[in-house]
């Protein structure tokens, strides 16, 4: 048969440039760039490892179970980007802050927004079960200025590892924002973290059981610091010989970021009140990098 | 404060080697293989990229959409990965044919499985609008011997690029299979197919929308061909002089599989039957692979 249109000729050889090529026509450049990027690095991954056809409609399989079993309350795609390092890889390339500045690491998909204002030494945990934990310090900046007025959006997880986002609640749990006194002190009231699983009822926690890989987070209280004149932070605090420091599923951990609870009788405490039990203490300076 | 404990160090520069690490503890070698692989690329696209924060999560928000609004009848994971390249990159790597064999092309989401058994130059567009066409030729393997009994699985969009698994119907709409007799004949009675768009109501519309890609493929018929000691080949035709032949939006367009809609005068067709009104033939060749 004679084929008198010669069509645009795609072989296993030319496909990735005319891919390329078409998605670099976005009109956007930096929209070009990035969906030229990912067709190539796509391709690299499907010719590299000689992907088979099989395993390509797992892997759509697999994509779509991502998206159905997302939620309000749960975010498998964010889950998956943890586990891989791909959140913690972002983290890091758009936060690199001066030596002595506080580290960030990944946000999570627990952060709630508006949480209560709370005073100094104020309890973000009342009336949840746990060792009572004050974290305090100061706010300051890289030339050791204290920061007044800056505001640590804090969250955690309760004993359960269940934070307020993933549950049916009507008032703010485990959560608050403090604000620095004149002297750059802070001082949070909550209770001790545990470490805890992520979800594995899902395609993350499917692919997870099939490698050696913990599925555990060790136990850290996450801070959120967007003060004027400085780069924002999102950060966790962990604590010192917590379990799983070494395994952290979602690779959050720097060394700076580990700090001591350490343990206290019953007496007077951070915020100049008192505990009829015993207590955590976690002393602990926020360094801020200049905007 | 002192760190008695310390954690794996994971930095921007260490994080690719740990989550590779991690991830190649897989107990089955080959998922190891893949997951390992994945994750360099996925990284080194976002270390090439530099990408930000905010890209990150606008990718999660749009893989998050593109699993949510896939169903039993749209998967717009499959759509992404044909308009990405990906689909005809790991078809094409998967069957490398002999010189002369039929390649193959993208199956593409609209196939159905069981569709009904037809007669030599059965009709199975009956009742729809559209151009009579006959499609007819040979099933034979690459020394040119005829294949008796191999079945050819044929599906196609209606004239409004409908495909049946997107509508609500009762009945086989638009496919049918078809044996081969002792000579190696078959013969397909159909409607001429048209050029149709990709559905663009949803995150890869969307996507495609920003950039200059047209959103259309050209007119073709759907070919599966699983015949006992042969490659199963899954393959379109193409009409010859179709638009958007140069800019198929899935890439599957190979010269090889355009052919020739002859149009013809009322009168004899193919099968022995006779046409009343004027019809379209296209002859072809299916030339299959030894297994």
């Amino acid at each position: 048969m004679a084929h008198p249109v010669t069509p645009t000729v795609v072989t296993e050889d030319t496909i990735t440039d005319v891919a390329a090529e078409r998605w670099g026509t976005a009109h956007d450049p930096r929209t070009a760039e990035l969906l030229t990027a990912l067709v190539r690095h796509l391709h690299a991954f499907a010719r590299e490892t000689r992907l088979s056809e099989a395993e390509w409609m797992a892997a759509i399989r697999w994509l779509t179970e991502v998206g159905q079993i997302s939620d309000e309350k749960r975010e498998e795609f964010i889950l998956t980007s943890d586990v891989l390092g791909l959140s913690m890889l972002v983290v890091q390339q758009n936060h690199r802050f001066a030596e002595g500045a506080t580290p960030a690491t990944v946000l999570g998909p627990f952060h709630i927004e508006g949480s209560p204002e709370l005073g100094y030494g104020a309890d973000m945990s009342e009336g949840l079960p746990g060792t009572p934990l004050y974290v305090h310090g100061t706010v300051r900046a890289l030339d050791g200025a204290p920061i007044p007025g800056a505001v640590l959006d804090v969250w955690q997880a309760d004993s359960d590892g269940a934070y307020e986002s993933q549950l049916d609640v009507d008032e703010a749990r485990l959560r608050g924002k403090y604000t620095t006194r004149e002297d750059g002190a802070y001082c949070v009231r909550t209770i001790a973290p545990l470490g805890y699983a992520i979800p594995m009822d899902g395609p993350v926690g499917r692919l997870i059981r099939q490698t050696e890989i913990s599925h555990f987070r060790p136990a850290h209280v996450h801070f959120l610091l967007n003060v004027p004149g400085y780069e924002p932070l999102i950060t966790h605090l962990f604590r010192e010989g917590a379990e799983y420091l070494d395994s952290d599923v979602v690779f959050g951990v720097k060394r700076e970021l580990v700090v001591t609870f350490a343990e206290r009788e019953p007496g007077p405490t951070p915020d100049g009140g008192h505990s009829d039990v015993p207590w955590c203490e976690a002393a602990y300076d926020f360094v801020l990098q200049p905007a």
